[in-house]
């Protein structure tokens, strides 16, 4: 193995966090919290297929445009202010889970809204933002997602979804997506209370399929959502959607592709 | 205290709580988790001082605006960005609290500034985002600080800071400040290994300084900061400074004014 290009890369990665490291260190700005081996580089890739492929839902699988639509509109056109919404959404949701409150995602989404309206001189109501998040329940797959899940499942994967959606959430989103067919359950954060990406929430999914961490692989679209999974012990694949960007703080993937299909061939090729 | 005005707003508060739950309940689309009494409106205001102060530091203490500069600047002058910037660095405070993996606050907001950056198509280094944040070591105290700290000192107040900084990075904070002599202890999350919001911080400030949670008062102009205490048992006074906002599905604070001095005469006429 250690004649690999990965291998050497992720040498030469090491190397050069060690320096930086050093540096900062002796410059005594970060106490010792650089010499992390958290970006030692790409994982050497495994030869062998994962036992099941846990696909994230929201962006991952389904396109959040309409969605996007509604949201801005209740911002009063500010299309700009929907990354700052989605993210304050996304904090809100590990507020909620280390202060042990866990409330609904589109709970806490409607907050969100209404914080970052308040503060850009918006007045949203409670209701209205809840109805303009409503729209999250019936959105339309990815072009690529159906053809690739179709291949993944003819080539013989089991394939889970694991959300941050309430059960009910995801069982409607999946079936107004049509996808009902190809997932062989639909895991929800709910039962456990916390929000992905909480290491707990992969080590139960990984019991829930009757599997190793190892041998468990979350296709996700977000940084925060791969890194959680491959600080749990999971392996992942990264959708570089539109705006999505890994966290630079962790490993890369093992496989970084655009869509899905691209990361299907990935995949299947594993199985050969 | 049946017939105190605030237990009459509370009382109202909680039915019309109770109608909108069973509204949404009805709809069936949120689930139970409406029936909260997270909106419950304000607390009552207990009648006795607390034993001890706690205060929040970057924003609420400490003015940010030369930090914004430096980061706006790495950011192409894109100003705009600062709050998907600090919401992003908050967020992954949070995604290292629940993967377990605990960086320091300085590498995470250097991180989140590279991946805004990248989503914007700014070029960042490692170096240079860490570079555009380091200001935050040496700002100064917002002009209402000194003056509401040495009138709760005479008072007689316990003061402590309690921040996601690290511990070098608060101690230099404070002393750069020139508010030293204000308070008996700095903590810091960092030898807890996880960040504010979590309700482990504030139960171990308490311990620290000998106090049940319900003797303890945190002082922020963080909406997550002020919810995550009240959660974790502990009263709040709320520092409503521009760009903050209380997180609605949160208590409100007994305190809510918009700087230091204003909150510090409340507290004093505790103490009489």
């Amino acid at each position: 193995m250690s004649n690999r290009p990965e291998s050497s890369a992720a040498d030469g990665e090491g190397r050069r966090q060690f320096l930086t490291a050093s540096s900062a260190m002796a410059a005594g700005l970060f106490g010792s919290s650089l010499v992390s081996t958290a970006q030692a580089g790409a994982r050497t890739m495994p030869d062998t297929a994962p036992k099941c492929l846990f696909f994230d839902v929201n962006e991952t699988l389904l396109d959040l445009t309409a969605m996007k639509k509604t949201v801005a509109a209740a911002l009063g056109g500010r299309e700009d202010l929907l990354p700052l919404w989605f993210t304050t959404m996304l904090q809100y949701s590990l507020v909620a889970t280390v202060g042990d409150h866990y409330e609904d995602f589109g709970v806490i989404g409607a907050a969100a809204l209404q914080m970052v309206a308040a503060n850009n001189g918006i007045e949203l109501s409670e209701r209205d933002a809840q109805e303009a998040i409503a729209p999250i329940r019936s959105l339309p797959p990815h072009p690529d997602v159906r053809p690739a899940l179709e291949k993944l499942k003819a080539a013989g994967y089991r394939m889970v979804t694991i959300t941050n959606s309430s059960q009910k959430g995801v069982d409607t989103q999946i079936r107004n997506a049509g996808l009902e067919d190809l997932f062989e359950q639909r895991l929800s954060v709910e039962p456990l209370q916390i929000y992905k990406p909480h290491s707990r929430v992969y080590h139960w999914g990984a019991r829930k399929l009757g599997l190793q961490n190892s041998e468990c692989l979350l296709v996700a679209a977000h940084g925060w959502d791969v890194a959680g999974a491959m600080w749990a012990g999971w392996r992942t694949a990264f959708l570089s959607r539109p705006g999505a960007q890994l966290y630079p703080r962790a490993n890369r993937p093992e496989i970084v592709e655009p869509d899905l299909l691209a990361a299907a061939d990935k995949l299947i090729a594993l199985k050969k």
